[in-house]
């Protein structure tokens, strides 16, 4: 009944060395039988149902707890069996009750072909929505339809613009759901059709993604009209639609469009330092089994309080080799300047998704002109690498 | 298209008096226009969608951020109509992007009736459970099928002997959904069956409760296998599955079954202590307006970490004044002894659901003399109230 293979994870458990063994100990128990220790039967369950520690260090050098906090690093084995084949179940094992205990991070999940191929992944990944999107090679530009309030007409005419300015991703705010102010079908039907008019102008392609972040019972439903009305990428808050959903939004073939992953609600599995989720197992290898194409993220130096670091560590969580399952895009965005962008192209490269936001409309009075900008830096980067 | 009626937060956060400030503006637009200040166009949009700030204060006395650290209480409004009249986009007004940035939690929330009208909340709360378990008066017994590995066979006599033993609620373990060791189809039906016959032989009347937390596109398929084979009650966890999947769950017609909610992948939210959502928000107040007839969450002095005033804002969420929306039933567990029960009776008085899953197979060698054994000791506490 066991097969005997094993998925794993890597966690950083805060304490003295005795404390952070116990710790590591329980992981093993909490995660998995949830029962005393001395009450658990011998044999099978004992032996392979019980979470097993594979490896106890201490945390190095840079990898020092960012609260200055003692801590170590413990690889944690699971029976592939306890995961039902399932995804919720999978996450529960990694992190359920752990998430309710301080001092416990998820780190980084390492997971053997067996699991791996009962997922499909993002559908699109890098090169898919490369391919989607006719652009082989540059860094592609990424904006958000906003305020709030505004007519769905209002929206469209921000949106044309923005296409008009060459744009490669235009989606909703992810704030935009179906308020009276610019009700669902609506501002998805004019906003692709106003996308769709300024690409017969331009000759480019740029391609409207609408937010579909609803309620369980009108997630598929605006799926399915956002795709009538012609948008080309669906955009959903993991946290709030539940990560589970948007695997199934990414794997249902009558969609079959990329699915951008939004953070909100989701910052707290982050936000904790010592206790929660890493960005890189968060934004990086969650989202892509989740099915998320894209992966979108505050970037450091705005508005919001990832660092550097922990920037870095989402875009390699995005491209680490996990069997089958593609690399996404990763899609840094939150209080972006434009004037920032030369910097941020040395630091990340090609293959990321820059969105700006309220920057673009902040950069000059014409909204058009700030796009060509935006692209111009683009394109200049791409110029030098020739 | 402004109705002017408007809903409100209560947000504590954390910082000097001027940055506390700065923070309560920031939350005003983060969580609407989420565009700069500046740009925000006159009329509607700035006077009715923005954000207000209706009072700032700094925490006093027993309040004092437990990190020691200065905070301040912003009560911030919101127009209704951010919401689109939907659960899911109430969630993200409230905490969508500020989850990811520190310092800001959610404390507590403030509807008005033309939003509670829109929730149904728990089917059953208090009053409907008790009137379900026939147990008018009484604190409630509950416990979990545990451990993972043993076979639905096994399980289903584990119930059985719970059952005899007088347990009200028998609920899966939250890591039991489909594995092979127990599948869920042979488990809930064996597991019902056998508290049935138990009720049959004691005349008391024992509900079975299956944990259908599983991947988006199983869980009302699992919901209705469980009320076929005849579990009395359902669990999930609304991290996993979404909180507004649980909500749907609540209020199907077809269903129709109490609904337990479980905090696994929940923690990150209130671990945080600085940044997050409050007890009294999260596992109360989000808890009803999401359909959960009762919250189970780790009690205090267990092996979890959640302390007693944490402990008690809970149950002050499970109840407070929310229009029609009832209150429901707070399930403390996670390490509780039999020992601690009369300790506890005396905290949480009369309206509680005791969890107590390892510690009732762990007080002695016979499972169904320890069952009788809380049952006495709860009904001996009964009697000294007469």
């Amino acid at each position: 009944m066991i097969s005997g293979e094993r998925f794993s994870a890597v966690y950083r458990i805060t304490g003295s060395e005795n404390e952070a063994l116990e710790k590591a100990k329980d992981i093993c128990f909490e995660e998995t039988v949830e029962f005393p220790e001395e009450l658990v039967p011998n044999g099978m369950i004992r032996e392979n149902v019980v979470g097993r520690i594979e490896s106890f260090e201490p945390y190095q050098g840079s990898q020092t707890n960012q609260l200055g906090l003692e801590s170590y690093r413990a690889v944690i084995s699971f029976a592939i069996e306890t995961t039902a084949n399932e995804f919720t179940q999978l996450l529960t094992v990694l992190f359920g009750n752990l998430s309710l205990k301080p001092g416990f991070c998820l780190e980084e999940i390492i997971l053997p072909p067996s699991i791996l191929r009962l997922f499909q992944g993002p559908r699109f990944g890098r090169a898919g929505l490369r391919n989607w999107l006719g652009v082989p090679k540059r860094p592609l530009l990424f904006t958000a339809l906003k305020p709030m309030g505004l007519s769905a007409r209002e929206l469209a005419n921000i949106a044309y613009k923005l296409a008009l300015g060459g744009i490669d991703i235009i989606k909703d705010d992810h704030g935009l759901t179906n308020q009276c102010f610019a009700p669902f079908e609506e501002r998805v039907t004019l906003c692709a059709k106003a996308v769709e008019k300024a690409n017969q102008e331009t000759g480019y392609y740029c391609i409207y993604v609408a937010n579909i972040t609803a309620p369980s019972d009108e997630v598929f439903f605006r799926a399915k009209l956002a795709k009538e009305a012609g948008a080309r990428g669906l955009m959903v808050a993991p946290a709030i639609i539940g990560l589970d959903t948007m695997r199934q939004l990414a794997k249902n073939d009558q969609i079959g469009l990329p699915i951008f992953s939004h953070p909100a609600f989701q910052g707290s599995y982050v936000i904790g330092q010592a206790s929660g989720i890493s960005h890189y197992a968060l934004f990086g290898q969650i989202a892509r089994l989740a099915g998320a194409d894209a992966t979108i993220y505050p970037n450091f130096g705005g508005r919001f309080s990832f660092n550097r670091e922990e920037c870095e560590q989402i875009v390699r969580g995005t491209v680490v080799k996990m069997g089958h399952i593609q690399p996404i895009f990763p899609g840094p965005g939150g209080g972006m300047s434009l004037e920032r962008v030369p910097d941020l192209l040395q630091i990340y490269g090609l293959d990321v998704i820059f969105l700006i936001g309220g920057g673009l409309f902040k950069h000059g009075p014409n909204l058009i002109e700030n796009c060509r900008y935006f692209r111009q830096i683009v394109e200049n980067y791409m110029d030098t690498l020739l």
